[in-house]
């Protein structure tokens, strides 16, 4: 029902053709982009995280965060914890979507419950949909390090539309 | 009461000494940053964002999202919005900060109310304490273009503490 | 452009016929509760609080929490906050509604940031739109004291839908 | 583990004795609620619930919205969710509070996913902890009918603290 990748390595980085879009579920295309046909988001290369597995009502991020990410303080930003969480929020939601439906993020809440440092390692961000409604759907996450610590963990609410012509 | 700058430029980037944040007030290690003292954070860079303006309960940030920050569907990545969200809603509390005292943000809620593209042009980032508590303080901030158009807005609560020795 | 009054009295409570509400905007719907034309809520009268000033985008809701509203501890309870806060951002929200359409509340988001006691005396919570979507609409309220003193703050995310036949 | 009533019928409603707070564990004065020893909280009458199982970092609340808790437009208000859910929330907290040691909810965020009406019935809103810190904890909740139905949910975040002598 799931699928997984080793990360987005020598991938294209883009934008998905609209048309692409059009014709397919939110679970293919999104199954499109953690296989590789689809271009991976820049987003993901410039904070250096992808999209790991994807199912019906689930989407998981995978990322390390290093130096780059560093608030003033040394510890990593939160807009990193913000940013995964808001991407398998999201991604979560529109693996529901039928061809020609899409949805986007209208509320993001994050509680950050632990510092992720420099040397914290692979961060796993896990989304699944709590509410699967037609127009407005609600999903939960949670980012845990590989044992399962937990470092944040959020909710949103995603509108969900038609692809307009 | 507050200052401006002209952008991060060839600052270096780095972390702060806590021996330096432990002598002078969130307010003075602020306006270090944002006037080329103190270095500036690594995510500024990364996300090209930086603090503009600080003042007592206020943070400005101010950045021009490009192709780096883009999501699948082509719109700037709602982890954007969220990091500056983050970013000026954290410092706003920052700024009330006595010496030997910092803050840390507990949680964070954004709302997206229009996509934010690549060619939105510059966005500023304005964050104000609302609740102004010895432990807990409470600060809200809007993003915007120049013209004041509204992209994202947001909430913080920020945990105050003494630095510990 | 606003409009007050001196509380609900001996007002009739209970449900807007729907025809009402079809030909009317938000804004001539809610004063019409506000001047005693439209019933008052069931919920404005168990828990005290009443709407006591409309404006467009604007709402404000005031009530003096009594002894009937206190948790276990002696303080009065979270949820009676959030049924003010939850009132003035809903219907700041409605102000702005024209003839046919209504809008129902997608989410709340609240800040304590003082304990509300029996004698804090009388609150005001005031409602205001930050986004004024046609869709989805965002708005922000605080719950003070008459002194403006801050016990708590939050805002809300609106869906705003045209009233089915 | 877990302890179940069958409602709060004639019990007597009041206010928690702080001595006997300070002396047990948030889970036993929590027990003592839902099994009669301590008096019952005013709000639960007011708005007709009451806390019917309790556990370590669980607690759930049990109600039946009737007409006393409508909107102007005819559905249950807002704020008796958001009430069950701040109960939840707040006591799934509070019974991992050691004696000596108080919780209290510093922020609570509400989605709302479907309206409750007069003839929803029975609602049981289930609140678990997720982050048990320590000084700073979190909690979620899901407030649903008999069968399962989701008709809310939330997120709450708690400050732990020591009883002042």
């Amino acid at each position: 029902m799931t699928m997984q990748d080793d990360g987005p390595k020598q991938r294209k980085v883009g934008i998905v053709n609209m048309n692409d879009i059009r014709e397919v579920s939110g679970l293919e295309y999104l199954r499109g982009i953690a296989e590789g046909r689809f271009p991976v988001p820049a987003m993901g290369r410039t904070l250096k995280f992808h999209l790991s597995e994807v199912g019906e009502g689930l989407a998981v991020f995978t990322g390390i965060p290093d130096a780059d990410c560093l608030n003033p303080m040394g510890t990593v930003h939160g807009g990193y914890a913000a940013t995964l969480l808001d991407s398998a929020l999201a991604c979560a939601v529109q693996t529901l979507c039928p061809p020609g439906y899409a949805s986007t993020s209208i509320e993001l809440k994050v509680n950050f419950v632990r510092p992720i440092k420099v040397d914290t390692g692979r961060l796993i961000c896990r989304g699944n949909v709590v509410h699967p409604g037609r127009q407005i759907a609600t999903s939960e996450a949670k980012l845990t390090n590989e044992a399962g610590k937990l470092f944040a963990h959020g909710t949103q609410t995603c509108s969900v539309f038609r692809i307009p012509d």
